[in-house]
């Protein structure tokens, strides 16, 4: 038959799917929905979308950028480490003017992997090589979902997303905070928001990159967490933090201050520029990507001087604006090369390579889907190792989602459908069940399919593939509309995992001290 | 400034977008809708998912499954035509057995690209090589709209959507018909579809492959628009068609009397099996793969023993069912292997490659969204040059939707820049500019970004990157809303590419006679 008919054939034929009730939860894992939790790999070649010529290119007027114009670094302590370690520093204007030998020598330190280990051991994850790690949205200031819409964050939000991502086996690693807590004093937050992480999941999470007391405070309940002393933590990485280059070429002291931290606790730093074209960097991609990588290498290098062998990750956050407004817009072809492109950058110096997982929507609709389609495969592409707000980042960043948070469970979990390689061998080219069936036959009951159908194909948590009449009869419900339900459901039924009771006690304990020191007798 | 600082900053910075009339629709060309139509090339690095042994593996099993079961041709001539050039043939069982010598010698005379010219040469395409060609939607028996809901098409309905894939310039090709006009009579209806194709674009078209009556009228009117007779037409083809096999390995009378009218007129078959793993082939992808790989091979081979040299693509159409309804799944993560695996076969045989933008979604939401990038991003991927479906799929093909046109279009055009290659050189690099700006500063007021702006990016035409505030102003509209108001703007706005009135006439006089010799004297 023909394709129109054959499709018009199956369709029709195809049975109702039936209601909720159908929706498998596999809960493989002791709290988990959809495939187990597992460390990701892409066995699949790299994708060099840049040519040999292009990249030298990016990479000499990067040097050249280092060599003529340089960073500013608004921090003396960190002046006089790059001065010590042979940079031109002015101590006038705090520029500091690298040579490449020096760039190069000093970024070839770093590893190319590392492993960073949360309180539950199963659940540590490696940064770089061909791993892939995906992390929850990072930092928005508002939450929405479709009954209460748009509203500011609260530690009550923040609390629910984080639960939905300990409960999404996909998501490798939380946030810092996937919603600032406004209702909580912006000094200690990080505290709570610490505490949250570690409580209603066993997953890696971030360091609020912003200050050396941040990270101070985040080492020290991540080594509660785990039952050992900051001082172990030492060589054993336990938290990861962004650390923002204020672009153009400016590195601010609260962003040093927070890097020297993490570097001498051991710990690794996520170095990313800002770079939207057009508005901290040249309009131009070519530019972009100089930029990108001068002050990226400039900082890594930092890292290695402090600490040679310290564990840091390449990241990139470039994409363009929408030139009539000035927002920027992301998921966008200019953002999937710049993703891609980065790659490249981050392999050519064998780091780990951060990217991120965003679009510019304002509601959870197909360019919600699209845009994040497009940054997911371009990560994927071009070899993210740590993907940054992963799951459930909207507008831009304004807002975390929490139908988004599913849509994007879907999508990465159909990412790693997608990375398992195909077995291809004498069982799977199947010859015999060819010949059983012969011409114009049918592959449903015979037996090579029946041994293999419940578990052949991947199964998915939001995609619906009823036909209409069934569709519709069930409500002609959305993606989005279901994805309403389906987290509901998932922070109805989370169990998180189980915590000593000393251990919740030391980090709440950790937590009143540190907030009466900070706020008073009286904090709560 | 920190990233989230940065996105907060910038989006609320960000001007109100304004109303509809922003939609600069960038009228290039005489009747566009978009970036001007061009054609396309990929330029990127090919990409293999199979290792070489796995490629050799599916080759070896599918030139083995020929050798040891062959194909069942339900047609005679067609018989006496594999045997006298050398194959095994049953009379009685009316199977084809190919030793891979004979299969592989034939399928090198295909050539590895050719063109296709409409009646405006200017819209000429070339398939194979690294082209890439977007086609529009074939065969859906209905069509949607989200006023109108979903209804059976009608002959109105087709001539809308031809209008609509004749405006938006990022369509390379109309197919046959973007949906069947059910209130026409069966026996010639494609005769009305095939004039709608011509009177309504200047761009190429497809045939209806099923049976030769069918392809005879084809060519006749494709000669007439282009001024020509259907013996001018061979050598220099006009259209192409897909032809199906009924996988597994059945190839009917009908499907292969309309391809023998191909290859004698010199115009190129699209040589598609059908291939749902777990239905028409093993649930297996090896076997799908090893399966669509012989069937395609085979019939590829005949076109080659009926004139070696015959223009002819390599199509695949494989993907999974959902196990639980029967129904088939698209834009799934098999989908998109078997897209990028299939791309790597053709390849082997430096064949043209076509593939599919597909999906199984009821409704135009993320899930539409979604399968798609997930379909176009494994097409792209893949190397397809020719992506059928690449405008207006719904619904596992039952649909055509006026709105997934416009979310199509979007796409596409995204993809056409994303594949544009990025320009590294010391202007794009900006060094100076970068000097100029100086740390901390702004890149917006600067001459270099001054003069680039205008062009800089990718501008869409249905994203919305307003901030949330003015986008809820503006009415809150999702991505599917606004394609609603922009097809109909398009139709609205639409002049058809002139047409001779001489050859109007013609094409007019042909269904005619055509129409009295099927239907009676007294048809229309």
């Amino acid at each position: 038959m023909s394709e129109r008919e054959g499709r018009q054939h199956a369709r029709t034929e195809g049975r109702s799917r039936g209601g909720r009730s159908e929706m498998r939860a596999r809960r493989s894992g002791s709290h988990g929905l959809g495939r187990p939790w597992a460390r990701l790999e892409n066995r699949y070649p790299t994708w060099d979308i840049l040519s040999a010529d292009q990249l030298e290119a990016i990479h000499d007027a990067s040097l050249t950028l280092l060599e003529t114009q340089g960073l500013e670094v608004l921090c003396d302590e960190a002046l006089a480490t790059y001065k010590a370690a042979g940079a031109e520093v002015d101590a006038a204007t705090r520029m500091v003017r690298l040579d490449r030998d020096l760039v190069l020598g000093l970024v070839a330190k770093a590893p190319e992997r590392f492993n960073v280990t949360p309180r539950n051991p199963d659940h540590r994850v490696e940064i770089g090589g061909r791993s892939i790690v995906f992390g929850g949205v990072s930092g928005p200031p508002n939450v929405s979902d479709t009954d209460r819409g748009r509203r500011p964050g609260t530690y009550e939000d923040q609390c629910n997303l984080i639960k939905l991502l300990g409960a999404l086996n996909c998501i490798h690693s939380v946030s810092s905070a996937p919603v600032e807590a406004q209702d909580l004093p912006a000094d200690t937050r990080h505290l709570d928001a610490c505490y949250a992480n570690i409580r209603y999941t066993d997953k890696v999470f971030l360091a609020r990159g912003i200050g050396r007391q941040r990270i101070v405070d985040t080492i020290a309940m991540a080594a509660i967490a785990r039952g050992q002393t900051p001082e172990q933590l030492d060589g054993d990485p336990a938290i990861m933090t962004v650390i923002n280059v204020n672009s153009p070429r400016r590195v601010d002291v609260e962003m040093i201050a927070g890097l020297t931290e993490m570097v001498r606790c051991g710990q690794a730093p996520i170095v990313t520029p800002f770079t939207l074209m057009g508005a901290m960097t040249p309009v131009t991609m070519a530019g972009a990507l100089a930029q990108q990588n001068a002050e990226a290498l400039a900082v890594i290098a930092y890292t290695q001087i402090l600490r040679p062998g310290a564990p840091v990750v390449y990241g990139g956050f470039t994409s363009n604006v929408d030139m009539k407004s000035g927002a920027p817009a992301f998921g966008t072809p200019e953002y999937a090369q710049a993703v891609i492109a980065g790659g490249q950058l981050a392999r050519r110096y064998r780091l780990p390579y951060r990217s991120s997982n965003v679009n510019a929507a304002n509601v959870v609709d197909a360019q919600a889907a699209y845009e994040t389609q497009n940054a997911l495969w371009a990560c994927i592409l071009g070899g993210a190792n740590f993907i940054h707000h992963a799951g459930g980042w909207m507008e831009g960043g304004l807002v975390a989602s929490f139908e988004k948070m599913i849509l994007d469970a879907e999508l990465l979990q159909q990412f790693a459908a997608f990375l398992t390689p195909m077995v291809i061998d004498d069982q799977t080219l199947a010859l015999d069940a060819i010949r059983e069936v012969g011409p114009g036959g049918h592959f449903f009951g015979v037996g090579h399919t029946l041994e293999r159908y419940e578990t052949a194909f991947y199964e998915p948590i939001l995609s619906d593939w009823r036909n209409y009449e069934s569709w519709k009869l069930a409500g002609a419900e959305t993606a989005t509309q279901r994805a309403n339900a389906t987290w509901k459901k998932i922070l109805a039924e989370y169990e998180p995992p189980a915590i000593d009771p000393g251990v919740d006690e030391a980090l709440k304990d950790y937590m009143a001290r540190r907030k009466r020191a900070v706020l008073g007798k009286d904090a709560a």
